[in-house]
């Protein structure tokens, strides 16, 4: 009999990959990718060295004896760092190191999620976080947020439609410091509203401080799951924005009840130990520095974005400035259709991603689209804004000024 | 409203872990687990230092930029190796790097198996695949094996009883080369004629190759997939028994068809990356030096391991002599109830696989057990399986006789 796979599938299988990778366009404002020339290539050298020096023969052993929450020493790291950066009080125990922070993403939902939950999200948040939620048949419900972050009000208000519903909020998906896609951070007052909304509800709250390192400020306000005293807080980051993506180390925080029952969930039989150890050494002996002048960096980059944006689309295009991080929220008048505008955009080699993926509401995304600018260079940024403006007039007659120029 | 996380949690979930990880007791025979003293640590560093001159500046991208297929120059390696010892002819597109050989697992069952299909495995089988079948929900049925493998004509029968039962076997697992749990490794005659059996009944043949780099004789038969001209076989392998388990990588090979399939299914961001760069300038250079090495000390293990039965255990160990790997299957008489035996080993600090949970059947595996030994050292091995035989003598009164002395 011939062979057919499609005779042998699962049904309901997402669309399969069309072409195996062809390599990124140039003009890549899309993924959260880092600075090239910012990793500190000579000093991971170093710190791979003494890991493999070190821990070496212990790769031969899963997890490297140290058991499958992760590699201790960089627990104990991760938990010192906390308690300076974000005033989480724990321990090497209340924490599992992840393979990457979409792990941890996924760890929550496995433990949490019945399939018809709900999570109540900021209305723009991680697209990822969206796509992982539809796949354990939870729903999603957006809060509105302003410059502080989540509106107290609006919460109250999603929350009382929820059960109005007869539905269940499982809790509150958060990114409240560096907020994605908005780069706001949101204030301690609506940290603390926010946790007091929980409790009245008896909500949890799921707190993804990936992006939390990259403040402009060099500071940053208490976690909310330093705030909490009941465990009502799970609280995940990772090593991808503070050093690098393709090390795919992320972490997830919460008291040991819930750990002990996302351990058993994680059965990839440990994250990677090289990058675990390598870690671990490097951040002991520089991930202070190396953040401080990463952070001088991308905030170059995003003085330079903000300025292609007002040069190359004028008032067209509305934005905030972002507190930190590698993206920003643009918004344009609208007759632009920001899906037809990425599609427009990729012929000419320009990546953004669309606003319709980056929100709750698809409808309140529609104008609005998020450029990633941590790995292109100035120059590539300057180009490819001026680019996109192009295409953008192209398509819809907007920016009709730029570049103090009137171009239609 | 004071916070009760089990009102929380999603129903039906595992046992939460019982504690933080304590270590390991001393005799651990348990895990594939490699042998420490083999980890080639210079070299690993040198690899690791040429990867990151290289590459370091890429770990700021996502996959490397070489995309979600694992990074390419590492699959290309493989891609020559597998031909060099597997006579499999594959291109770097043919693959995907996986995050140790269990995402491999994870991604042909999402992409075959729907709850209620059945999948024939061989009658004593990897742990952990049947857990993993259990978890989507699939059955299996085990196959009767001998020193060659999978009897052919028990997998007709078995196929004949699903198709009677009104169900729907979607492939054959397998490990055929150094066979998990009995080491053994298949023969030429039955690779061809499983694979003739899954033509007819238009079956696929999911084909684990992850022990088959440690045989003993440095040989070894063709790859199932090797004979395959219709894409109907996939390939699993790892670098986990070769090099080191805590590195997690492996890798996923077949027809593009079945890549497409999989590659959505992939949403980790990719595997790490550190660990593939290291990895392909290892292999590149050492890879063949290395193996040869390790299977060298292996085998010393592996007829220690023999020795200290015979001689503990006398007559009432029966045991086949493994053809490569890191483990051995013993059976003891019937009186010997292995999970009873795991239970009183375990408070004496020794650690074994009973054997129930390395069989299709149950029933089958009852007076049986897997013994580890690729990290332990030759004297932990002896003491240990001496202190197993004194428990064993404690619990069942079997071996009656050990060190050619009657013991009762």
């Amino acid at each position: 009999m011939a062979f057919d796979l499609s005779a042998h599938l699962r049904s309901g299988l997402p669309a399969p990959a069309p072409a195996p990778f062809k390599g990124f366009p140039p003009f890549y404002f899309v993924g959260g990718n880092n600075a090239p020339e910012s990793l500190p290539v000579p000093d991971l050298i170093a710190a791979a060295t003494r890991a493999l020096e070190k821990e070496g023969s212990n790769l031969a052993i899963y997890n490297l004896m140290t058991g499958p929450q992760g590699y201790r020493p960089l627990r104990e790291w991760i938990a010192g760092r906390l308690k300076r950066w974000t005033q989480i009080e724990c321990t090497a125990d209340d924490m599992i190191v992840t393979t990457g922070s979409l792990q941890a993403l996924d760890l929550v939902h496995q433990v949490l999620l019945e399939p018809g939950d709900v999570v109540a999200i900021e209305g723009g948040t991680y697209g990822g976080t969206m796509t992982r939620l539809k796949g354990v048949q939870a729903e999603y419900v957006g809060v509105a947020m302003d410059d502080d972050g989540i509106v107290p009000e609006d919460l109250e208000k999603v929350l009382a439609t929820i059960k109005a519903q007869g539905k269940r909020c499982k809790y509150v998906y958060t990114i409240p410091t560096v907020q994605n896609p908005t780069g706001t951070v949101m204030s301690l007052e609506r940290r603390h509203a926010i946790l007091d909304i929980a409790r009245r509800h008896d909500l949890m709250i799921f707190e993804d401080d990936c992006y939390a390192d990259l403040t402009w400020s060099g500071t940053r306000p208490p976690a909310i799951r330093s705030l909490d005293t009941e465990g009502r807080v799970i609280y995940c980051g990772t090593f991808s924005k503070s050093i690098a993506p393709a090390l795919r180390v992320g972490y997830l925080v919460a008291d040991w009840s819930f750990i002990a029952q996302a351990l058993p969930l994680k059965t990839d039989a440990g994250s990677g130990a090289l990058e675990q150890v390598t870690l671990a050494e490097f951040c002991a002996a520089q991930f202070e520095d190396h953040v401080a002048k990463l952070v001088g960096l991308l905030k170059t980059k995003c003085d330079v974005i903000q300025e292609a944006l007002h040069e190359n689309f004028g008032t067209a295009a509305e934005f905030r400035a972002p507190d930190g991080g590698i993206f920003i929220w643009v918004t344009l008048p609208e007759q632009v259709d920001s899906s037809q505008l990425a599609v427009a955009a990729a012929k000419e080699g320009i990546a953004i991603n669309p606003g319709r993926e980056w929100v709750a509401d698809p409808e309140t995304g529609k104008h609005s689209f998020r450029l990633c600018f941590g790995q292109p260079s100035v120059e590539t940024i300057r180009e490819g804004v001026a680019k996109l403006a192009d295409v953008c007039r192209r398509e819809f007659g907007v920016p009709v000024r730029s570049g103090n120029v009137q171009r239609s």
